[in-house]
């Protein structure tokens, strides 16, 4: 079996409650409020700046030729990515100082410090720390895609689109390439159980307290 | 005055001793002898491998606009690259284990250990420490792109392209958005250094004791 599918099997009922979380839910039936769709945005922007960073620092790892083929496909399906992302922060008002100057909730603060660890650690630790956010989200964007609110399909549209279904392949493809460890299962479990807590937390709108050096 | 250009002319005349340097205008000439030409091909191909990782690296420390801006022209111009480097690996007999398999001169050596280095310590000095090569090697292939030689000649036309240039172009206006200062004086004139003994080194066919983990 694939490295990959023994990681999520592993995870058992963590991965459900990641990818259908009351969160998803909300947004599959466009009765999410749109002030937690908000905060969440915020928090998820900042997460993905941090994600960056520890890809290119962990890319330095890796094998070139793995390293080339993943930055290639992230970096040239990021124009997608970001002209979706740049429509909603427009329609609900979020600027870049805003996103700058909102702080880290605990759950986020905890889950990018674990993915700068990891970057430092090594490649495919950092891959394994990595997939949960990718693949889950492909999952999801599946889920909510047909929903009634025009924001969350909008936003899921694009995590459903054939394009993130290449960055989802060719990271799930590295990962494949190394065989299972248990040393894996604790960076992917990991990040499973903080993507649950980032919808968690999101719902609650909790406070969001912590800062980085700029 | 823009950063780069302060900094090449601070290092004065040894740009020229670089770029028109005796093993450069030999392949200009076609009167390199193809040994040190291909012993120059086996170390560079050692160095660019340790150069990858360190912009990889060091991107983490950039702004992300810049930082996916390089990585995007490095990467989506690098299968031009290849096509020519393998073109000359295939012509000249080298396999990948020959490359792996040789050690590093020890102008390599320092050459390689110098760029990790800065690749740790921040962004614009790790811009300052690359772009001697990087458009360094822009003038040198417009320089060489004549030579009768055509494996000199071939290697030449790449450094000489478009596709070249815009690589360099995005690396020097990255680094020109950073505002000159001694500080950056350091790195950027000991890869001109080190370029120049690359050069010397590969004329006289050092010995190369110099190994990695793998």
């Amino acid at each position: 079996m694939k490295t990959s599918q023994i990681l999520k099997e592993r995870v058992g009922g963590l991965w459900e409650k990641y990818v259908k979380h009351e969160f998803v839910k909300q947004m599959k039936e466009g009765t999410l409020p749109q002030e937690s769709f908000r905060y969440y945005l915020i928090q998820d922007s900042k997460y993905v700046e941090v994600m960056l960073r520890g890809l290119m620092r962990a890319s330095s790892f890796a094998p070139s030729s793995q390293a080339t083929q993943i930055l290639s496909t992230i970096l040239n399906t990021r124009d997608k990515g970001m002209e979706v992302h740049n429509y909603l922060l427009d329609k609900l008002g979020i600027t870049h100082e805003e996103i700058t100057n909102t702080g880290y909730n605990l759950a986020n603060y905890a889950y990018t410090r674990h993915l700068y660890y990891y970057s430092t650690k090594g490649w495919k630790e950092f891959l394994s720390a990595w997939a949960p956010c990718m693949w889950g989200y492909y999952e999801v964007g599946k889920y909510v895609a047909d929903s009634p609110n025009q924001l969350f399909s909008k936003w899921a549209e694009f995590y459903a689109s054939d394009e993130y279904k290449r960055r989802v392949e060719a990271i799930l493809g590295a990962l494949d390439s190394y065989e299972f460890s248990e040393d894996l299962l604790i960076p992917f479990s990991a990040s499973v159980r903080f993507e649950i807590m980032f919808w968690e937390y999101s719902l609650r709108r909790e406070e969001t307290p912590f800062y980085e050096l700029i």
